[in-house]
Order: structure tokens, then sequence, then C-alpha cells
């Protein structure tokens, strides 16, 4: 893949000192790879988020007021350092709790558990919360295997907006428990990325292929199969979100449409419309909507489409204000 | 290029039909390819924008408050027809006159004029205010030749704020001249896009090679060079554009580095962090930023570089509050 980039080596760095330099006004670096909003008030409950880079604007872009109080970086693709978690935490801690949301893989979980262990030990008490919305990636009964992908975003505004709101710990976690439970994604791929400087792509695919369920980094997908329409691509997703709630239908929902990064916007547009037409055709309704790339694999050709069951809770810290460095709302 | 579409000659529709679904708060359909605000103030200048389809999230997603009250959309890469362009000037009018701000090409040109013409037949007073902020389009002393690109955000930016404050027709208009004015961009493309169902990709570079200064709608560039750092890159764009003002130094900036479709977040924020740096060793500031997908070209790979001389009026509009359906700040 072509890339706007300088040495490989130095790739997260420089985005990261562009991100910090370009966002100043809500954001600043605590520590080498870490991320801290940049007033915060003096009391709260804080909220970590992070996981590796190039899924730009995440985790970064989702620091500042209503949403998270710090994002821990890693390399590309690769967890944050348990120092880098650390860091994040300790920015985060106003004495109220600091609550820890992050997609589920292992590296992260290692390394943000042995920060937390670290953190314990100087008195910050941190509680987790692990994303798992992916439905292609376990099956039902197995959600606990399952890996986090767009629906961090719904997860981290919900947690956010819970904080901001001065909420207890115990309170912004059951929200964030509450909006993972609530959420399910699922996505295609049609084209790999590079990770910078590695020489091969993430995965190959023939020119009429796609590959249904694929995770933010090339993990396999339930299946590869021919290239389908949008409308096709929408049923296939919408049908097996649904066949994973207690019941498909009578639901209010938020709906959000994911690119993975190189995919135009236009067919992220029509592939809403369809999924949108998908779900109220099995009886739903679609009150809440986000379109565009909110958290992608590089140039990663493909979308997601993530699926929220709204209560009135929900709905409210959905809709709460918040200004992060890409998230404004 | 794989897509993630149904027949291309319903992708506009479709499209729009998405967009105007997932953003029902802030905008409405106004006839067929025109997309209209959804609350207006009763009394204020109406903001007309508009162009091809396949640039996404422009034209359709800086409708709303603070910003354009109209859109008028073509097919893809196309004008928008002379009723589209009626239709939306109609809607924006609330009798204190309509800014139309688009890029400089011919068929808009010749489109929104038929359109204007039919307004003024209905008492609609416009003027119009070409953006012409692309600096490889044609040479100094020819600006009125060159093309409209990324620059539009921020003229768009300007003139809506401008207008939300109830100026009058002379002022919005003449704030819209100034950011016009004020701005010149320069991009690369890295690969191609391809109009749906056109069956060619948009032009043809190879692997080693990027085209610098090109259009977005494949326009051919400067020239055609190997493959640049994003370092080198930005040192190219930045020296361009930095010649091309009367003087290189002492000013204070807007930084706005758009992606073109196809090119990861991550390359962005590393050639935002080179621009910046190669504007500040010239002698500059930078005060305001904006990185992100703001008007691409489809999937096409490669970025641009769009540098605003500030004065206190224009950082002030640029800083106005505004919620559109992909803008909000």
């Amino acid at each position: 893949m072509k890339k706007l980039i300088n040495d490989p080596f130095d790739a997260v760095d420089e985005m990261l000192e562009g991100f910090v330099a370009a966002h100043a006004d809500v954001v600043q670096l605590a520590g080498e790879r870490a991320v801290a909003r940049r007033m915060s008030p003096a009391s709260k409950v804080g909220l970590v988020i992070g996981g590796g880079s190039g899924h730009e604007p995440a985790f970064l872009g989702y620091v500042g007021e209503g949403l998270a109080d710090a994002a821990a970086l890693g390399n590309i693709f690769a967890a944050p350092s348990p120092d880098v978690c650390l860091d994040a935490i300790r920015v985060a801690s106003t004495g109220r709790g600091v609550l820890l949301a992050y997609g589920n893989y292992a590296g992260d979980i290692l390394n943000f558990g042995l920060a937390s262990e670290q953190a314990a030990a100087e008195g910050i008490e941190t509680r987790t919360v692990l994303v798992t919305d992916d439905v292609a990636s376990a099956p039902v009964g197995e959600t606990d295997r399952r890996r986090g992908i767009a629906g961090d975003i719904i997860v981290f505004k919900c947690a956010g907006a819970m904080a901001e709101r001065g909420a207890s710990l115990d309170e912004v976690e059951r929200v964030a428990q509450a909006a993972n439970a609530a959420t399910r994604t699922m996505g295609v791929a049609l084209s790999p990325c590079e990770v910078p400087g590695a020489g091969r792509l993430s995965f190959e695919l023939a020119e009429d292929e796609m590959e249904i369920g694929l995770g933010l980094h090339g993990e396999p997908g339930m299946r590869r199969g021919p290239l389908l329409s949008a409308d096709e691509t929408a049923a296939v997703l919408v049908e097996t979100i649904l066949a994973d709630l207690e019941r498909p239908s009578g639901h209010d929902l938020a709906l959000l449409v994911n690119g993975l990064g190189g995919t135009a916007q236009l067919d992220l547009y029509i592939l809403y419309r369809a999924a949108r037409r998908a779900l109220e055709a099995a009886g739903n309704s679609v009150s809440r909507s986000l379109v565009g790339n909110f958290i992608t694999s590089l140039e990663m050709g493909g979308a997601s489409v993530t699926v929220t069951r709204l209560d009135d809770e929900l709905a409210e810290l959905i809709d709460a204000p918040a200004h992060a460095g890409r998230f404004t709302r």
C-alpha cells in the first residue's frame, strides 16, 4: 500500500505528535504514549480507554469532555505497554476511581491488568469493562470470547457521559456494562491494509471476494464469499446481529456504520440505508445514528454495522454533549 | 475498486436517502437532490453550497446550524442540475438574500447561474463566491482559473458563521471572499478511485509514483514523480503554498489536512505534523487545525494541505459554534 509516512518505525510517535498539536485545545501528552484531557473537573470518576494504534481516530480522538479522560496507545495493532496504561490511569485519577474500557484482546487485558495492580498499590481503584461487540468472533453463549470493535465507541460514549455527570465508579461501570451488553457489531472486509514497514498485506482477497465478519486487525472472519451488494451485505450483517439478540424485533436502536479506512463515505451511507431498512423491516426503529470512520484499520477497505438496543438511560447518555478531538456533539 | 453499493445508477440517490435518514435531526430533503437545514432562524441570509457527489461528507455534511442552509447535489463528480440549484436557493431564502458558495468549475457555474437568474425572477437576490484555493490548478495571477478543493470547508464555515450572526448579504459575501482570498490548498494523489459503474480507474499511477497537485476529480496535477515521504510531501506542498502568498512568514494560520477517502488517518496526522513544522520553520504560527476526511474523492488515496491566513474576524468565524450532519464544534 502507498503511504504518506516517514520511517515506519517512527509512524506512531509522529502521528501522536501531530494529533496532540492538532487538538491541543482538548488534549495533552501524559507520558510517551498516553494522551490526557487538557481540562477535567477536579473530581470525577476517570475513564481510561486504549489499544493499538492504526485505528485512528480511535483511541485518542475520544479523549475529551464527556468522553474519556485518557487514552493509552500501543504500537500499530499492538497493546499499549503496562507503563503507558499506568500513565493513563494516573492522569485520569482524581480519587474517585478509574474505569478502564477497552476491547477484549489478550494483550490489552494483560497490560492494563498489570497497570491496574500497580495503580491499586498506589491507592487508585480501577474497574474494567471489556468491549465484546463483535458477533462474528465467537458464538452466542461464548460472548466472553468476543472481540471489541466499533461498539467501543458506544461504550466509551455512555461511560464518558455518565462519568461527566459526576456518577460513582459503580454507576459508570454499570452503564458501560449495560452499553456493551446492548451492543452488537459485524463487519466485512473488501481489501487489506499494510502495517507500516511490514512489507506484506494483512490478508489477501480475490478481486471478486469479500470476507464476512473480519476483525479490526485482519483476524479471519466467519467466511469468505463473493462480493455482495450493499443491500445483500446489510441483510447478512443485520440478520446475524438480530439472531444474536434475545428477540429480533421491537427495539429502539442506535445504528453506527463504521468505515475501516479505505472505503468511500458514499458507500457507508448506502450501507447505512440498507442496514436501517433491514432493521426496520424486522420491526425495529432507529433513533440514533452515526456514520463515518470512527475506528479504522489503517487503509483497510470495508465497513461494519453496529446496533445498540436503547433504553432511556443509554439514549440520554449517547445524546449527552461531548467535545473530544474527533468527536463532538 | 471494490465497493459496497447496489446498482451504480442508484448510488447517489441511495446515499442521499441514507444521509437524510442518518442526520434527520439536522437536515431534510428539499426536492430530489437538495438537502436543507431542518430548523433555520426565521430571518437570515441563506447560504447555499453544492457540487458533485462522491465527495462525502461534502457537500451535504455541511448543512446545519452555523453552516449552510442548503446543499445542491449532482451526480458523482458532476454539477447539480439548475433545478436542484433552484430548489436549494428557494429553501434557503428568507427574504434577506442568498449567498452561493461553491468550487470554481464550469458546470457548477453554469447551473448555479441559471438557477440564480430564475431566482432573481422570483424576487430572490443571490450573490456568488467561487472557491479558488487549489494553487496547483493555475499559476499566480490567474487565480480566477483555480479550482476549489478543500478550501471549500473554510469558506463555508466562515460564511455560515457570519450568516448565523444575522449579518447582511453584503457582509456574508465579504467574509466568504475574504476567507477564499486567505486560503490556499495543494494535494497529492497516491491511488485512483472509480466512479461507480464506470468500469475504469480515474487515473493510473505506478506503484512507486505520486501525482503532485492532483484535483478532486482526477484532474492532472502539476507533475508526477516518485512517491515521497510525508516530510518531503509536506515540504513540497507548503513551499508551493507559501510561495503563492504575498509574504511567506509572519502569519497566524489555520491548517487543514484533508484525506481524499482511501488514506489512513494515521498518515493524515503524520502529514499534519510535517506540514505544521514546515509552516512554523518558515516563521508562521498555527492556531486552528482540522484533520480528517472533509471532502473526498470516493476512495482515492492521497491528501491535501490547506492553509488559511487568519485575522481576528476569520479566526472568530472558524471558532463559532456549528452543528451540521458531519461538522460540529
